[in-house]
């Protein structure tokens, strides 16, 4: 099946976990709006009556005659389907369960630089913004990532969930990787203390397909329009 | 099969959205944490080594040999199970989507009473709460209350999915409920403007198991430490 990914073709946001997703299982897909006039059809389907299952925001996906919003479920729906996750439902629901807690984990990612609102730009909330990400660093990403390397210790493989990797273990490369990028100073001293997830970052980042993603011009670099964006106020 | 519930006994928070779908299933479940000895029976879960499926926070379910993490992964899990949610793919990723759109929706209006984080009192950020706030009634609750007014013009019956109640809807009951505790003022104006979630709200209220449970003592009231907190300030 050709898959057709609906997602702001200027950032990685939200629609990299579907991105990462679709390119590591080698399926065909479009970033639609990414091609001409792509975002204007994408607004227009968000708007129009046309889509049964409305999507809230981008990303969605068409999956032949499915359209599915939210970037964890459309993970669910691509995950049993293309290795990246087990087909049976109690290893299904695990992975699950840890792309929501790494979607809990994006928010205050998110919130850290955007601490009022999405209606507010990150200038008109700089002094709320830095005690948030003061709080950020010192406790909730630890919290996060302590949680994670928790799950890491207990998995009888190099990835969360065993031996096999799944689009959660993609995902936390992308946050670490993001992580990397927003907090460079605080990135390095959180990662001492959970070189779990940093393997489990180091092992997706040099998978062939994921590789050759990233090197590619498909990959948006990071930005300041993003989930992960770099203030250096922000990093302590 | 008869399950175990695991959340904090003080508050509805997100287990409420559990506690509403398995009341209304009639299934037999103990709510764990609010037995005695029972909020450090899962403390000692959470911080041990026998879970597995090891979870970030509560809730999480214990269903026969599964342990569950996450409100929208359990209620995954349950809705097929019991009635509130078609069995078939489609129909599950798309109850699935507004039940994840739901829990969008939900951290938008914690933090209207706590944007600088959840490690700081309401004391602490009351005047980062009041604008957060302002920008919530004016733009973030009418577009997500929209959203799902949208979806319910364009369904086939009373509920999101159509004819049949889905846990989904359950949770939007909750978000209206919620609302009405928070933000009394407000949700006055925000529901003249959606009525067919306000007709969701009522429909849910009145069914027999429901009602029930919002009668008996199982019901923990609304108050100041769960999601929904009554700020006065807060509501303009």
């Amino acid at each position: 099946m050709h898959y057709e990914l609906y997602y702001w073709p200027e950032i990685q946001g939200r629609g990299e976990f579907v991105r990462l997703a679709l390119e590591e299982s080698g399926v065909g897909y479009t970033d639609v709006a990414r091609g001409k006039g792509g975002t204007r059809k994408m607004m227009r389907l968000m708007q129009g009556n046309a889509l049964k299952t409305l999507p809230f925001a981008p990303p969605y996906l068409k999956a032949g005659k499915l359209w599915i919003g939210q970037t964890a479920n459309i993970l669910f729906y691509l995950g049993a389907r293309h290795g990246l996750a087990p087909k049976a439902e109690a290893g299904r629901l695990w992975v699950h369960q840890l792309q929501l807690t790494i979607a809990d984990f994006l928010v205050e990612i998110h919130d850290a630089h955007h601490p009022v609102g999405v209606n507010f730009y990150y200038e008109d909330q700089k002094p709320e913004a830095h005690r948030r990400g003061e709080d950020f660093r010192a406790s909730r990403a630890p919290k996060f990532l302590g949680y994670f390397e928790r799950v890491l210790n207990k998995s009888r493989g190099p990835f969360l969930t065993g031996r096999r990797v799944t689009y959660a273990d993609l995902s936390l490369f992308q946050v670490v990787d993001g992580l990397r990028y927003a907090f460079p100073k605080s990135a390095v001293r959180l990662e001492k203390k959970h070189p779990r997830v940093v393997e489990v970052h180091d092992r997706v980042a040099v998978r062939p397909r994921v590789r050759a993603y990233l090197e590619s011009d498909r990959r948006i670099p990071f930005n300041r329009l993003g989930i992960f964006r770099y203030y250096p106020e922000l990093d302590g």
